[in-house]
């Protein structure tokens, strides 16, 4: 029996470009993961692919979701549902391939109760000191906002505690190229392995 | 002050390409990581270089640096000396430089024991499956010959569980990439960069 595939979450700050940085993971590369479509129950907006861009649901059958414990995590913005459905991640892993999530901060944080196992990569703003003094630097901002805005850049900061892994989104291909690296490496521990090398050995002995 | 550099330990199997794989990583690329050059008492050979090759002692100098614990490991192959200087290790990880050792798997173990928080790589023959059958298979050789070898060969495997990664050497350039890989991706684990972005934190509060 093939072994179990790794959940990958990534995540970080709101606006940080975790989408950008995630298409880029995936295109023009032959992954041995799959990306984790999110479920809603937002409109359907213009081009958009059902099973594609999103699992589009009403919102009675989201919130029976919810009712079965069938959401790895889930959250409402502004009016509407997002979540992950469990079934599709689990089916996923257990055909021993990984499973590739890309969330919000607050829906990784459920996913490392449910799931400590998995391999959580937090994507960070760069050049955050120059970010600190622009913010402050910011003539146009009223002080109310400044201090708003700041706080909001603490708090989630604060969260890569959480995580295995940090990557600065210096540039969308570095930080693509580390995020596929950090993939691979995981692959190569020991603890994965061993399994496989006990069997050989077992044969050769 | 910056962060001490990592240890990395390339080891495996004698005869598995270690040295190559090695040369190859240090070859083209501008790195972070100095190889760190070991201490023989074996007579230097034609080409070799005094402190690029190996650093060349005396007996009686290498007797010396064991007793005052100067070595971070040593052994004795066919009553010549090898070993790694203490000192030139952690001189060159307190600049925040990493150190990239290559070294027998019984030196390896030696390693364990006193720097448990190095990284260490396992390089495995590619294809044991089929090594297994050849070995078995090889008609030229006695019984008591395939029997040594075999023996050999799973004692040398059975020591991967001490290691943190196991590399497969299919091809000297494969191989090396993904020791590169292993290298970069240990440094963006979170643990290693907690106290940067705890100074960012602590800044913008």
């Amino acid at each position: 029996m093939e072994d179990r595939g790794l959940l990958i979450v990534l995540s970080g700050p709101s606006g940080v470009g975790k989408g950008t940085v995630r298409k880029a993971i995936f295109e023009n590369h032959s992954n041995n993961f799959d990306y984790s479509i999110s479920m809603t129950t937002r409109k359907k907006r213009e081009g958009e692919v059902e099973g594609v861009d999103y699992f589009f649901r009403t919102k009675e059958e989201f919130e029976k979701l919810i009712e079965e414990d069938g959401l790895l995590e889930y959250a409402n913005y502004v009016g509407n549902y997002y979540g992950t459905p469990m079934k599709y991640v689990n089916q996923t892993l257990d055909q021993g391939r990984d499973v590739f999530l890309e969330i919000e901060v607050q829906g990784a944080l459920k996913v490392r109760e449910k799931m400590p196992e998995a391999i959580f990569i937090f994507l960070s703003p760069p050049n955050l000191e120059e970010l600190n003094s622009r913010i402050v630097n910011r003539g146009t901002d009223s002080d109310e906002m400044i201090k708003k805005r700041m706080k909001k850049a603490v708090e989630e900061l604060k969260l890569i505690q959480y995580y295995d892994y940090v990557v600065e989104n210096d540039t969308v291909e570095n930080a693509a190229r580390k995020i596929r690296n950090i993939i691979e490496s995981e692959h190569l521990k020991v603890t994965r392995n061993l399994k496989e090398y006990a069997h050989i050995i077992e044969e050769m002995e």
